[in-house]
């Protein structure tokens, strides 16, 4: 089955372009960091469940927006001087070294606040969007996503269990939301909310320690202790595997064998 | 008619308190600065505003909490060193001198997020939840709070106009949404909607005149252009009484006079 993953990645920039209209110095930082160069794994991820439960794309493509605008604030806000601390973004200046600090910081508020707005006013009926707004905030808040980097700057503890941990909410949460959102928009919330999360999180686990070797090889000097660290190469490269088997095997149970997830996953885990 | 505005603060309070329990620093960090001291101005004007169309006063405490929590938000990044960097608020420490800069930065986003999650999760039917998070989605996003504290830290000019325009998104939308919020529960949107803002933004108005007064009793050292400062003061007056006379006026048309609400703004203005 061919996925036209070219022809949705422009799809999603026509659809985000207009979602943040040029006005102000506000909107121009949010469409700097917004619209800049980036896989769009996540909004591709809502399509591709969608089409896996039988959604019309165009029902799923604000829904697929307000996923890669939440996105787009995690990264704004892990780049800044009191995070992360990062001056470059996928080879360009990052946003708080490209605007003013403070526009910024506001511009991640506004991608959050925005991605919600997205979604309440999305052309779908009122219980889907309501799930998905109560799926989009669970996922990302004080005890998903957001929790996440909290413990990624202030850890529980440097043992496997507190990293996964932190690992799992930071980046597996939101994809776990891209993935929930087909069968919340197709009506199939049951049986298929809980399969979709337990793939997302497993994806999550298998790009966090799939940067991990690449950051290995590359002799980053990061001394965050990480999957790869305390696992060591062997066993994290089992893990990993193990990881990837297991979405193999759920996708291939969700309608259609999740071929449209499928397509989309599996060149990056070649 | 009576307010019991004590009662109704405890009740906020409580329920605030049980929708963040103690977990993590994280947690600990979003409830230093959501329970601290404070009016609860802006939850009380849910509050009253339900009341003065009907609406169970149950069924609005969860809408009535979302909004303080945005409350909250946007004071917690406000206070940071990139924008006002304030080392007090309200007589203690401001969140970022009391807990590490990056958790301070990751309360303000949980909060933002879980408000929405809040109402996502009130005890109301779906068509209401979602009005409520579209009208606060669109009263704090790009074109409302967050534009206006945008556009505090980068004006568009020092006219009375780019000044008014900039502290109606700043202070008055909030407060717009607050009072938007009773009618909406009470499936009463049409025809009071309008209206609701139109109250709300002469009260952010009034507010900021009558901040703008105070500071200049206390001989603030504040430089940025106020209504006080481009008006003079004879003139900021009657600006104010104007406001306050309008939002006099159109108290009085809503359903029972607008009791509720008067109530609890006439202390306010004596």
């Amino acid at each position: 089955m061919e996925f036209p993953i070219s022809y949705k990645v422009e799809q999603i920039d026509d659809r985000l372009d207009r979602l943040i209209p040029k006005a102000d110095l506000l909107s121009e930082a949010i469409r700097y960091a917004l619209l800049g160069p980036g896989k769009r794994i996540r909004p591709l991820l809502v399509l591709a469940s969608a089409e896996t439960f039988g959604v019309n794309p165009d029902l799923a493509l604000d829904p697929a927006c307000a996923i890669e605008m939440v996105h787009a604030f995690s990264l704004i806000h892990d780049d800044l001087p009191c995070m992360d601390d990062d001056d470059f973004r996928r080879g360009r200046k990052s946003l708080h070294r490209a605007f003013p600090e403070s526009i910024a910081l506001l511009a991640g508020d506004a991608l959050l606040s925005e991605a919600f707005l997205v979604l309440a006013r999305a052309k779908i009926g009122e219980v889907a969007k309501v799930r998905l707004i109560e799926v989009l905030g669970s996922r990302i808040g004080k005890e998903g996503m957001i929790g996440g980097q909290a413990l990624d700057m202030h850890p529980n503890g440097s043992d496997l269990k507190s990293v996964l941990e932190m690992q799992n909410k930071k980046t597996g949460y939101l994809l776990s939301a891209a993935l929930e959102f087909g069968p919340i928009l197709a009506g199939k919330e049951t049986p298929w909310q809980e399969e979709m999360q337990s793939i997302g999180l497993h994806l999550g686990l298998a790009y966090q320690i799939r940067d991990d070797l690449e950051d290995a090889e590359q002799k980053s000097d990061e001394n965050k202790p990480t999957a790869l660290s305390l696992l060591g190469e062997s066993k994290a490269r089992k893990l990993l595997q193990e990881s990837l088997g297991k979405i193999d095997a759920k996708l291939k149970n969700l309608p259609s064998g999740g071929a449209p997830i499928s397509a989309l996953l599996s060149p990056m885990f070649k």
